[in-house]
């Protein structure tokens, strides 16, 4: 596998993008980076969100804002909700066949393609969004991720969390791990494995329909995001449970995604700004949730939502059964398996300061 | 006082900046935007660290770098280590001088001028990282931060987050809050006034001194960052223990401060860089932070440092008396009382969600 290193080789890959744009009539080094420089650039950015959904769709929308301010206008990024363009599930195929030039989305939708993907996203019982950060720009992540999608010609960067997320909405109690079984609920990714190694029917459908699916009972059970999102969409009005914590989703990576042959076209400082417009963006969404999911959890406890805690023997359970699935993609999947070693060795390594900062802190409340 | 609202209006101030550079000649508008795209700007960025120090000199060259990148090399931004342009703490006075355009250093190091900025950096069992980041971002934190040092002339922006920190390094055991009278201790910030009302004595002195003046004995006792900085200054090798968790800095906030005249020189995409490169910049020392304090908390445990928790009882009654230090501020200074309004009421509504997503995750490992 060919390693693609944008990020590492930066500077290298500036000097060829400069010199690409140039040499069709004679110019001076100055001229041609003149000429570059008035050169504009349009993307179309696909979505898997409902345009202007709160967070996620504001959060494409905050991206694409943020290029075009700092590139003068020289880039601009036109986003395109769910279904606009195309589907939510084909963000992926559109950004690699370059109908979009970029894709705003999550990485486990792909897992059908890459299963490594998953991982991106994060684990169930895994890293928070703060240590997941800490492994993407720190830990090797990012590289691994652009290596894992490099096949594909697509280049992803982290472009924000959901934080840790809900662990979802159901009609029945789970009192046990027996009441997981025979359950058809929407949940993604590794969380949607481990479910099915319980006995549940996991499915995964695009959030805008999610209500519908289940206020027909097309499912039993859905988690989506966090209190910002759920009730965005409603879900408190087709359940009767909102259960926490979200242990399939501990900190939930979100995704920009970007045809490699449009990045390489760009002219070295753009591709400068797409870079950190998507670290910018990342903090951004997150706070954004931080922000508002607070006021939304209050909102839905004031309305008489029935909020609660999963028992901790099932979330044992849940545990054990992460285990036993993470190891079966490992054995089946060599990319699966060099991620995890990475996400795993970085979580280790963190695990003890987190403990003695982070959580000390937050129980001391 | 006048509110600046660099963020809220950057499309109006846009238009200002961009007519502010034309009219010297006649042009076209298209001639304009030409001639600003060409004007290079130089810009000395003073820090309040060594040069290249784990973290938060670091921290500083990425900032700089990311906004020299993006601006294709037309702002350019040159860093110098404290004392190389002007003392550590002097780094507030030399940008509102404007003898450099960008200073790179912590809000509580200016109480003595502007209380308020102390709560900027953080309170005392108060937000983490990511809960500070939500206030900054989408509480109005930003806006009364800037409008905090508007009088000043003063732009400020957070650029990086140590996360939560550690209690500090003691040469005795702290058993009980009588341990801390009389204690010589390099502690800033409101941190320090908790000290104080304890009966110590709270002294503020820049990080590079800090190794010596604890192995002569000119201080008792000093907290300084987390592992990786206080490893990197030796502090294992001049007091016994190292006690945990750092409940007078849960989460610190550093800061960019920007002389207004300078920021307002620039063409808006200019300005835009610099703002997303700060927020970029953000996330990048967070996750720094996160990745390194862990490898170097494994190392001080390794090399036999004795950490430990400071007993439940002590920490009580240091929140006790944060509550106590906070009143009287916020009785004494209105600019004060509003910051500690927005920020406890930030944390009152995102308090709940912390408690069952981060915290509840993390209590499960």
């Amino acid at each position: 596998m060919k390693r693609r290193k944008f990020l590492a080789s930066a500077g290298l890959a500036g000097t060829a993008g400069l010199m690409a744009g140039c040499g069709r009539q004679p110019e001076t080094a100055a001229e041609c980076a003149q000429n570059r420089a008035q050169e504009q650039f349009e993307w179309k950015m696909v979505t898997a969100w409902p345009r202007d959904f709160p967070g996620l769709g504001t959060g494409a929308n905050h991206l694409a804002e943020r290029i075009g301010q700092m590139s003068g206008g020289r880039l601009s990024v036109k986003v395109f909700g769910g279904n606009e363009l195309v589907p939510p599930f084909e963000v992926f195929d559109a950004v690699q066949q370059g109908t979009a030039e970029m894709g705003h989305a999550a990485p486990y939708y792909w897992k059908g393609k890459i299963p490594a993907a998953q991982f991106f996203a994060g684990v169930p019982f895994g890293m928070t969004a703060q240590e997941l950060n800490g492994w993407f720009y720190y830990g090797g992540g990012i590289d691994l991720w652009q290596e894992t999608y490099a096949p594909f010609g697509v280049v992803p960067f982290p472009i924000g969390n959901s934080s840790g997320q809900m662990g979802g909405w159901f009609n029945k109690e789970i009192n046990s791990l027996e009441d997981l079984k025979g359950l058809k609920m929407r949940i993604p990714g590794l969380g949607g494995e481990v479910l099915k190694r319980a006995g549940g029917t996991p499915q995964n459908i695009p959030g805008a329909e999610i209500f519908t699916a289940l206020q027909t009972g097309t499912i039993d059970a859905t988690e989506w995001v966090g209190p910002l999102n759920d009730q965005a969409y409603g879900l408190q009005q087709a359940a009767k449970y909102y259960y926490y914590p979200g242990w399939h989703e501990t900190g939930t990576a979100l995704e920009a995604i970007i045809n490699q042959q449009a990045l390489d076209a760009l002219p070295e400082d753009l591709r400068q700004i797409v870079k950190y417009a998507c670290q910018s963006a990342n903090l951004d969404m997150l706070s954004e949730f931080m922000a508002r999911n607070g006021e939304s959890l209050a909102q839905l406890r004031e309305s008489g939502v029935d909020i609660r805690a999963f028992p901790e023997d099932v979330l044992r359970e849940l545990q054990r059964l992460t285990g036993e699935v993470l190891m079966d993609i490992v054995e089946d999947d060599p990319v699966s398996a060099r991620v995890y070693e990475s996400f795993t060795g970085f979580l280790n390594t963190v695990r003890d300061w987190s403990a003695i900062s982070e959580k000390f802190i937050l129980n001391l409340r």
